[in-house]
């Protein structure tokens, strides 16, 4: 029999609400590549959304696609972006990023976010070092929020950021693959408007959040950027899809009355009800997460138990045969599914 | 009112086939990134419709990124790839492959398609250059089947093709985006058993017969290549589904009974009826196609009366203010469009 | 015993000025990567002599490196370089640009030459294309003064070149790898300062024209172009020297008191003999040349006996056992040299 | 009037036994890009310095472009080269390594030296981790020796690192900048022939060591390289030198009776008189280094004192206003300068 799944926020397929719009549309007869009514609609939604009735949007399948378009399309030949060392680019994506050229500058992290003062530090270092013309260029910054830990940025911690990148004039980017559990996180003193603020581009994820695949970029400060030949570079870096108006439709149905946040909550809701059982029953954690992902620490009885019934990502192996592992759920994750974990944990 | 489109293969949704099966799984759990039973299903599938049990199979979203994750993967850094100047590659790809530093070297198309003899010369002469070792070095030979232009290879000019490549080991690759259309054409006399006899690695296109998105590259002979970090490649290349399942599961459907030659037929043979009606009407071809694209000439008045009422694609300006134009069908196409079609040909 | 050599201008070592001068200079200590006075002096030397004092001038070791830096400073990752199909750049490079991410888009040849008409036309076609998105974007025009073919540019066809390249916004770069013998034959109505006001940015070719290896990248209104980092691209593309002051050296002896001029006058001197040797013999070419670059068509019979005391290159196989072959002379060619060709000729 | 330059290792020019060979060959005419007598000669000569018959040797430019045309010629697209994080690769060359597509996966230093262990442990848990295939495959070890620290590896430690590559497949590949100034260190008990012996493709270093400028690049054991289009990837990379008897001339000189080591026991030797000047002074040094790169520690009032009469390159600022900074000595150190700088030392 098949285990229950807590492996990841992608294992189920769409929300309901998305496979209906589908249906409802599949005869359709759009023009391809993305520019059709559905686009068009779903970028005003989300310009709506953020209060930037100039930002410039564009939707790509997934993100290392988006990470990659977006770095890709603003660093200049000799520059990298600077990004904490857990960072995605940095760790899960395959070269992607130096596949197009440029290196990933890496800072430490703090519990998997940046901070500014690492940042300052780091800048000041690298124009006073007299041979720094015989580096890479610091070219931009990328965060995740949520981070690949779990953790949130807060409206304080990015505003230093910012103010650094500010004054050595670097776009921040913000990887926003888990943007809905970010800011529906009760970690999160931000909405969507104030990150929107704090950041010139970003991009929100669609697939780990209800929709089949997707991520919306948007620049939120367009005017700043070269964006004339963004969508060359999309279908560069074949991202552009053919009927891209699944895309746009997905995002239509996401913003059209809050189901992406809404899906985000219920994600948060069943995670912090396993993390309260994890600590109910004294299990330590790996890192401290307000999020859907949750990192406890098993030993390795608990591991071969809860593995039993339980899929589960193994993090990270610690001392005495400990395990770091990851629970993930989404806005799929049912009540159900839930209780059966925090039984089984509360008789680890 | 909207204009019936038949600008492209891709204007409508999936097959409905396909939709119902992605609602009766999109609940199930899977592990992401195309490690599933879907996947593993359509492998098989494929495999045994293609006849070689050993082909390694995978997925990839769409034509250019198949494009460039097969060609990347296969050339050094100082290969180019063979196509002929009409390839898709050589102009609708944004550049895709030298974005992967390779250059794309070409030779003349006739009607689209390759010539074994041209290819023989110039490689002839290629080798016979003393300074040869100052250019591109040839890697691999790229054609499209059906071509660009509509046209199909024929087994023996697909033969010979093959016969050069193996006199100086080059690996033949066929870009099959449309290779349902091809292979179901009244001009084709091969099956795609006979198809994956006849080159090294070839996709199998889904975008445009039926699918929502998706192709399969097949690796038809797995020994001649390094295939082992080839999933990493497509993740670094933006290609790595995180849903995979979506694109397994479309190619279990299409190729449980047929499905993906039965839309084939379905498109050519509308595509004929279109074709009879221009040629009744006495109205050249730039091309002349037997497949899903017809590209008829049209006066600037046949032009302005036709575009009235349907869409299609602007191909060539010619002189004397005529223009070649595009019609595709689909799957999708119905027969009451088409004879809304056929009666306004005929009132030209 | 070896054979007289007209098989390339960079055959001998360099000038004996330039060796006077690196002897007299060996034990100076400067610092690195040309951060000198030698460098310094140079390029003022060099904004002297093409009257622009704001000129930006960077030093490269070779001919593809300089090409490679200045297509790859320029472009931004969705951009071509324009180039005729006989460009050094699309032919004679190892795909040097494409493994940089560009494309070289190719027009066709008039004896080496660009021609307006058809720039401006590609460039019409181009814009009109209704999907031009989905392909690469023009970004700049390049050209080979003098051209690959030895032919040469008057100053009425680059500067039909340069307005169309001004009217669609495009940077015009000038390969000046032979440039020294352009602007002193017989066939050019410009001298260097006319082609620094015809050109964005263009480099003087050292190593074919009496420096040991060198070439001087002239950006002449450097306010047009991004050149903050461009040191560090020099250094990420290998081409930094460590003792850079060997550039900055050979091009200040160079543009003293005329040095590179008059080795160009030399080169052209000697060519022109044999070009009137091979005409007096009623030996046809395959471009009239009026440089440094000679293409005489062989018989098979004439090339057997003249290769048997003459080492020269094979440049085209023609029909009838014909054989087109390259003699290039340079600022070294000995007047004995040219004597004993003229007289081996006379003989055939 | 200018200061003694202690700053680095190549700010004069050429050992003159090179200069004179340059002049006594000037005006041979030899075929271009390194087909050559001089090349030919030189590689005999290092085959037989290192005992490999067989090895397949390179020359390029300069040590930035060397170490990109190994690295790109040995990787896969989704390959990385391990360094430890203070390789030259990783912090000084402009991001050439990335600019080709590949990351720089970085360990730990131990005084500029990589551990076997740290290596061991890095792979273990590289192939440990379930979703290795979404991360870059390590490809290949870079080490350099002497590091960029001054430091140098013994035979021991090599051969620990080389067996763990062994384990894993990897090449192990040593950046020999400053190859002989390691091996004729004192902290050394390896010739060039171990060396050879323990990894697979090493350069040595001519820039730094008495040369105008080059390094030759060998393959110990070609027959484990795709080597065919080696020196197409060099003209693809700018470092295929038209004059290229240049290269092979001055490796001729400084292999034919031992002037390579001589030069660097000289450099060696100079550093170790300035290396007693500070230790008798008790100024400590931030690495202890046996080779010609020294890096003491100086206060600020120290620092002061000496840069009034001396350059040297400011390495690091430390706490209390200290300053790490280096001094390097050269084949063309003379004893006059030192002497000058040891009194200078006395007097702090």
């Amino acid at each position: 029999m098949q285990k229950i799944k807590f492996e990841t926020d992608y294992q189920e397929g769409a929300h309901p609400k998305i496979l209906e719009r589908r249906l409802a549309t599949n005869l359709e007869q759009t023009s391809g590549y993305g520019v059709d009514v559905h686009n068009e609609r779903a970028r005003e939604l989300i310009r709506r959304a953020i209060n930037k009735p100039n930002a410039e949007i564009f939707f790509a399948v997934g993100g290392t696609q988006s990470n990659t378009i977006v770095i890709k399309s603003i660093l200049d030949p000799c520059e990298g972006v600077i990004a904490t060392s857990s960072g995605h680019i940095n760790v899960h994506e395959s070269g992607a990023i130096e596949a197009t050229g440029h290196k990933v500058l890496t800072l430490p992290h703090h519990n998997g976010l940046l901070d500014a003062k690492d940042l300052k530090k780091y800048l000041t270092a690298f124009y006073a070092n007299p041979t720094y013309e015989h580096t890479v260029q610091p070219g931009m910054v990328y965060v995740s929020n949520s981070s690949e830990y779990g953790t949130v940025y807060t409206k304080n911690i990015l505003k230093n950021i910012k103010a650094v990148c500010g004054e050595y004039k670097l776009p921040l980017f913000v990887d926003g693959a888990r943007l809905g559990t970010a800011l529906t996180s009760e970690a999160s003193d931000m909405d969507i408007k104030d990150l929107a603020d704090l950041c010139d581009v970003f991009y929100i994820g669609g697939t780990k959040n209800g929709a089949l695949f997707g991520e919306a970029i948007v620049f939120t400060a367009p005017e700043k950027f070269k964006l004339k030949n963004l969508r060359t570079l999309i279908k560069q870096q074949g991202g552009l899809l053919a009927k891209g108006r699944l895309l746009g439709l997905q995002f239509e149905v996401l913003f059209e009355d809050g189901l992406y946040f809404e899906n985000a909550r219920h994600a948060n809701k069943q995670a912090m009800k396993i993390k309260k059982a994890f600590t109910d029953s004294k299990i330590p954690f790996l890192f401290e997460s307000f999020t859907n992902q949750q990192f406890p620490i098993l030993t390795a009885e608990q591991n071969k138990k809860l593995s039993a019934e339980f899929d589960y990502e193994l993090w990270e192996p610690l001392e005495d045969n400990k395990m770091a592992v990851r629970f993930c759920t989404s806005w799929a994750t049912s009540d159900e599914n839930v209780e059966k974990l925090i039984n089984a944990i509360k008789n680890l």
